[in-house]
């Protein structure tokens, strides 16, 4: 028997803890693993000896339940990147952090980043000698990690998105006045949460008419003229809008810019490109328009999370353990969606350094030809992700949350 | 027999289409009522001769279900104000339109503005010596109508509020970074929503730490000096702030002020007073802030409303109906919290002379002496309005909307 060890790295979803939840009741349930060892603060936490022991007298089902639907990190967070340098200290605090508590397996939960540390760590062991199996967990909501289907946390704000994308639009619509709404949806470098807004279109909705992307170059006046094409037809438009769009000089439209006659729309401190583009639009055009920001709503709203997604996450953090018991070493979890007719996934594993520092982007053959919307084949990606709906734990008419 | 008219007007909430279904089914069941006349736009339909007629035969149970929970006004929205001279064309096309379809009720659900046109309608119907019930429905998420308890669509703003608060509280914790966010809620005049913020210490919360109101005038130096004490205490803090907060030159916090060394911080057409706060923050203390506006979705979040709230709509939607075929005109309905154990309301009628153009502001006595703070008594009158879930129709993973 030995310790595992597991800890949450980099930005907030609402199925990071449902990963979690997923390790921690794999390893209780396992006959070859004693206890848990729960770091704070990613490997921050590793590092300046900060954890918790879990194991089946101190944490119950009732409370793995809450923790799977309760949003962000339970555990914290960190940025700390690895250094490249194996001398780096940080290495030998982190082993011998390991060695000192009798962990020999290592579940890390996190996005990009994350991954990056796993295989710097799992090289690091491996040159050492050392025995620890070191996995990694997937989560973002950006959907930009390769290999993987798709990333847990990814479809529970795809669904945050529709819901709240058609609400907004219901809102729009109650004057008979012209209107533009921008909506500015989370997506430095991948399109893939702004892309999924076209979901819409299998509830019969025609919104919202456009969609831009990071993938593609940003330019204010075909903007300026696909809004006025759009308002000859419908009296409500809604803009779905990446916050990484760039222009072609690849300068963010969110740092601001100058337009003739009116001089620096914004502060950078003050807008993001969805204020930006408002500004415009009501200097270009001059119609009702109203820009939204859906901030980290995007990704810690666990109400209205996917229970597809909850689901998965829960499962992946599982299949994360069983790896790391197998002593499989600097190897990532990740979802391949079967060609069945029902949508299924099955979990595998795949080699770290497929994954850690890559980034994926919104296909380009999803995109349409004008650069401004998404084709209806991307609904048949995007769609399973979000079905189903979870009942959180609710207490004074709020939702419970677990805290450590 | 004759006919009914309904129509809906001011800004969207997440109930009062449920009052609308609610005024829906009692007519239709209501042997005294032939057929309904749903007007779109407010009483611009009603100049406009837009109708839509409803009856037992082209609606059924399972609409009415959906349409009670589908956000913003289902019949459309205005903004026109009738005019104090009761020789305007638009008294004369109302009246002509309601005698021309048998129609002798009229249940107007809106806010304040609508209430005073249910007050003028009333009179010149009166003076006229005409025939017809004109009844007013309550909406509001702002909560700032006199005589009533509360009004339908506070409920569901607060309940979004909370959740939707408590969610950023947990993204807000994952790092160990001192932060501050700062989260704008809707208000421009009564702070009843963002007081509301209050509920969450029922669920073990100290958040938010700061509460600032439109009733009370807002000073940047006290500002400063509170975030700065609180930081003393805390790691993360949480700061909930009306819309409309003042300084004491009347002017409003959002449309930006110069501070020493800064001048203009945003443009108004950019900033909200969230943002501007963010940037005050930003300079004078220096530690990572974020603001958050919630924008729309506080009156639209349908999937998260309280059921509370959109039962107690459709039951002001009925009774509305009821105290018009009583011949009642020129009311207003309203809820009387009952002083039993447990929560109940009572719904009766009130001139609408008492109502409109009147503005009830949050209670000085709930307010703490400092002003940056609501007392835990407030607890008590908000926690009730929230309480219960609701279970949207779903499709494809995504609510059902309502569609005239």
């Amino acid at each position: 028997m030995y310790n595992l060890a597991v800890a949450q790295s980099g930005g907030p979803t609402a199925a990071i803890n449902s990963s979690l939840s997923g390790v921690i009741y794999e390893a209780i349930n396992n006959p070859q693993i004693e206890n848990i060892y729960a770091f704070k603060n990613g490997i921050e936490g590793v590092i300046n000896d900060n954890f918790v022991i879990l194991n089946e007298k101190n944490i119950n089902q009732k409370q793995l339940d809450i923790l799977k639907l309760t949003p962000a990190t339970a555990l914290g967070s960190c940025r700390l990147k690895l250094s490249e340098d194996f001398n780096n200290i940080n290495y030998k605090l982190i082993t011998e952090e390991f060695i000192k508590h009798s962990i020999k397996a290592f579940i890390y939960i996190g996005g990009n980043d994350s991954m990056d540390t796993v295989l710097k760590l799992s090289n690091y062991i491996k040159e050492k000698n050392i025995d620890i199996s070191i996995i990694g967990v997937p989560k973002t909501i950006d959907n930009d990690l390769l290999i993987t289907d798709h990333t847990p946390g990814f479809g529970s704000a795809v669904k945050y998105l529709a819901v709240t994308l058609q609400e907004i639009i219901r809102d729009s619509e109650v004057y008979e006045l012209k209107s533009v709404i921008i909506v500015e949806i989370m997506g430095r470098d991948a399109g893939w949460l702004t892309a999924s807004s076209c979901i819409l279109r299998t509830n019969g909705e025609y919104y919202p008419q456009l969609i831009y992307l990071p993938e593609k170059t940003f330019d204010i006046n075909s903007f300026i003229e696909d809004i006025n094409n759009q308002l000859k037809i419908y009296t409500h438009i809604v803009v779905a809008v990446s916050e990484g769009l760039k222009f072609s000089d690849g300068s963010y439209v969110a740092s601001g810019l100058v337009i003739n006659g009116v001089d620096n729309f914004g502060h950078t401190q003050l807008s993001g490109c969805g204020k930006i583009l408002e500004a415009i639009v009501k200097k270009e055009i001059g119609c009702k328009v109203r820009s939204i920001e859906l901030n980290v709503m995007q990704r810690c709203s666990s109400h209205i999370a996917s229970l597809t997604d909850i689901n998965e996450a829960f499962l992946i953090g599982q299949k994360g353990v069983v790896a790391a018991i197998e002593r499989q070493n600097g190897k990532m979890m990740y979802f391949k969606r079967n060609k069945s007719k029902e949508y299924t996934v099955t979990i595998d594993s795949t080699d770290v350094c497929n994954v850690a520092n890559k980034e994926k982007l919104f296909p380009e053959e999803f995109i349409n030809v004008q650069g401004n919307n998404v084709t209806d084949d991307a609904i048949q990606y995007f769609l399973p992700l979000i079905q189903g709906e979870v009942i959180p734990p609710m207490k004074n008419g709020m939702p419970q949350h677990f805290k450590f």
